[in-house]
């Protein structure tokens, strides 16, 4: 008896809970891996939220509950979720099971390590350095350094952290207020998370100038430079351009080469927000979208997005060798990262980071990569391209298709024209009615489960879908039945 | 035939990856699980670095794997990386495993999605609400607001950026220049991620002032009092304290309602860095260590630590009710939240966030207080602190063990006196030659992987042992042997 308590023996019993883990992974697989992947299963179970609310009863008592209704929950709760898994889910940049990064990250969760030193996840510090140093190759870079970082937005802000940094070394310790007012230059249709890491890092949202994009959603050069020497002239110091290699909506790639020209010019750190369009690199055919990327200093890349690794899987990629990560972030906490430990310190990379504990983000792209090789991670970024081909060429054969643009990536932004509204473009309320198309549309399909895609209004153009082709488990068949379904939920309005 | 393609069906196998996700679960249930707990195997499996990178061949190449070869990788990464579930394993602030929790981590890894809308998340987002508020009602809320964070870190930049958002709203859209010099408050104890937030918001180190602790590293109120009317004084604004309830090395709580009464006079945003302490809120016995937390503006709560949720499960809870975290945070991204959906939209929590895509980090919280309980976490933590008095009283009954304080928390600090040094504190060299006992007693359980401790130095105190007693599956034979085994490591130092 100690301080009142029973010390009498473990309260965890490890055959007890490792018996419950089987027979959920036996769920798990049936749920979210059979039936979440068979195209006669729903891609959602749709609920209103009363509804689920009551359904799920996810309210938390004083007591705990028995091994049936446990694995009942597991049930519940994988079936009333999206199946992003299935082969018609297209509604987010993520889609499909890979299940060598399935297993990664299984594995990653049983062995539960925190990416800081090389004591407690060897394997991992090991593992990252290498699948950096990978990617990094892609990008063109020998040397360089990164990191894996919770999402695409983070690693934008690693890319502005270090970029003011390098220009002013003095704001880690005195804060803006020590230097001039700074200005960030980014396009009109780049990711909202640039405008967020500059709030979130002091900068202030109207210090990000917008610069103008072309028809198609790529950056426009001469803007930029404009942009540049009008911020300059009011005062402001340009420090920071950041790219966009694969925009969030129409899936648009940033002229690069023109971009690094502008930055050296002007002497500013080039980013290249690559989360959604990095993986291109892999393949020799569409490389080329890419073009100019190694002159970067900074490349943001989410593997969780085209190359289904599962969230999250971020890399933040650097081309400097100075240390520059280290030297913005580290707080030399004495109690990680001890200064007499009897390996090699710099091993211990996790003050480069500005989180403490940091998830193993690394394996599961390391396992899928070893089983795939490069060669087949190339493989599945050229049949998404192709399968996108496909698509638009099959929307073009049918009426009330109407393509935004020719994607040059596998974004494939469109308007459902119902029957009604065909022929109708100079009628006053065209663009009234069009907008309301694609929600009905959406709700339909949703309520029936039949499939997902999303739609978003941009600038002066109402409502449209933006249907994305990444997974490589999908057919020619999923590609006719997304068109038909259109057309079988919309034909009415 | 599509751009030289063939679009001969999906490249992906459900079945074959199926069946390797099921003999990989085997490997995992074996290696992570059975062998990662057992007190018979090694805690870790030590390798110098060059030769880990050769056992592993880490490299990534053209061609893929067979199916053999990849579950011998996934056996060899098990094999060879630290086994945090291990009873032994005492290194870090979290160990041990909750299956549970496990389950739900499984679970969260297959479905897959994103927490940001309740289209993609329609169970999670209703469910992160449910955990959020039980949270909040155990620090003493009806009302409030919470997101969950990719660690504590990031949770307390979320706290530095709500206090200065509430305190200057324009520094949203105009940046620090737009506003007064700022100032921070935390103690001289407090945890690192309080400076690495600062630098990263654009704040500064230089503006984070360092309040005096006692002995047992508990913030001094009369210094923080005197601290902000100082730095107020030399032209600085005032407006958040960082105080923090279990400290990483000590495991001090701060008097918070001391520190509230405090951050009320001056009108200051009183945040509670509890990522580690706050779990003693589930025990009747013990929460009296952060009464007046209820007196916070937030509070950062890291279930991934004494919860065993496993990384990464981290909370940051907020009293406002007005929105403050959506309106500070938000950039209304249109292609995420339509201003038109069919169902309500308040339930789109994403745009609180500063990430886009966010890991689904409640549900392995949820299903585990599912299957305790309340009452069983409450149990958990109370027998944790029990383990922790008869540690110390354990060690009082050695010769050799020195306390560097009496224990508030599970934490122990504390000296091993090896024969050789015993008696000899007036010597010259005594401080030298104890600060080098630690690291060779540490070396030493690593290469041999009997068990794993952490140690540091801390201002004037040379090395010491930072023990910490957390997991709910070690008996006092974990504890005895703990102690064996340091004299057995350090007697002929
Ligand atoms: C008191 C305290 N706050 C914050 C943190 C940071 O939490 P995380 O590692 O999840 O970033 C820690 C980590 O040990 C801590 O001890
Ligand atoms: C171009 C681009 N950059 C950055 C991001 C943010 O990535 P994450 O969701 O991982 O934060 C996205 C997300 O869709 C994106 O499309």
């Amino acid at each position: 008896l100690q301080n009142g308590e029973h010390l009498n023996g473990p309260l965890l019993d490890h055959a007890e809970g490792q018996h419950f883990l089987t027979e959920a992974f036996q769920v798990i697989l049936e749920e979210a891996l059979c039936k979440g992947t068979d195209v006669d299963e729903k891609v959602c179970e749709w609920r209103d939220p009363e509804e689920l609310r009551a359904v799920l009863d996810l309210e938390l008592r004083e007591g705990g509950e028995t091994h049936d209704q446990l694995l009942q929950r597991v049930r519940d709760v994988a079936k009333y979720s999206v199946k992003t898994n299935h082969p018609r889910f297209f509604n987010q940049l993520f889609a499909g099971v890979d299940y060598h990064a399935l297993t990664g990250r299984f594995l990653t969760e049983a062995l539960n390590t925190s990416q800081y030193t090389y004591e407690v996840a060897p394997v991992f510090v090991l593992m990252e350095d290498v699948v950096l140093s990978k990617l990094r190759a892609l990008v063109g870079w020998a040397e360089g350094d990164g990191i894996f970082c919770p999402g695409g937005s983070i690693s934008n802000m690693y890319a502005m952290n270090l970029a003011r940094y390098r220009a002013f070394p003095q704001v880690k310790l005195q804060g803006l207020w020590a230097i001039p007012r700074l200005a960030i230059f980014t396009s009109q249709e780049s990711h909202y998370s640039v405008c967020k890491a500059a709030s979130f890092q002091g900068i202030g949202l109207e210090n990000v100038h917008f610069v103008k994009v072309d028809e198609r959603g790529c950056m426009i050069p001469e803007d930029l430079d404009e942009k540049i020497e009008l911020a300059r002239s009011q005062g402001a110091v340009p420090f920071l351009v950041s790219a966009t290699s694969g925009t969030t909506i129409q899936g648009a790639f940033d002229p690069l080469d023109s971009i690094a020209d502008i930055c050296e010019k002007h002497g500013l750190w080039m980013h290249v927000d690559a989360a959604w369009g990095g993986s291109v690199l892999f393949s020799k055919k569409h490389r080329h979208l890419v073009k100019g990327i190694e002159r970067a200093d900074s490349v943001t890349w989410n593997p969780h997005k085209m190359l289904l690794t599962g969230l999250q899987c971020s890399v933040f990629l650097l081309k400097d060798t100075t240390n520059l990560l280290k030297r913005c972030h580290c707080a030399n906490a004495t109690y990680l990262f001890q200064q007499d430990k009897f390996y090699d310190m710099s091993l211990d990379t996790g003050d480069k980071s500005v989180q403490c504990g940091r998830k193993v983000d690394c394996l599961k792209l390391w396992l899928m990569w070893k089983a795939l090789g490069t060669q087949g991670l190339a493989e599945r970024v050229d049949k998404a391209f192709a399968y996108t081909r496909y698509l638009v060429e099959e929307m073009r054969k049918r009426e009330g298709f109407q393509l935004v643009n020719e994607p040059q990536f596998v974004n494939v932004c469109f308007w459902f024209i119902p029957p009604s509204l065909r022929g109708m473009e100079d009628s006053e309320d065209y663009r009234h009615r069009l907008s309301k198309v694609a929600p009905v549309i959406k709700e339909r399909m949703m309520r029936q489960g039949s499939m997902m895609v999303g739609y978003q209004p941009q600038k002066e153009r109402v409502n449209f879908f933006r249907m994305v082709i990444l997974s490589p488990q999908i057919a020619r068949q999923d590609l006719d039945f997304f068109l038909d379904e259109i057309e079988r939920l919309g034909n009415d309005l």
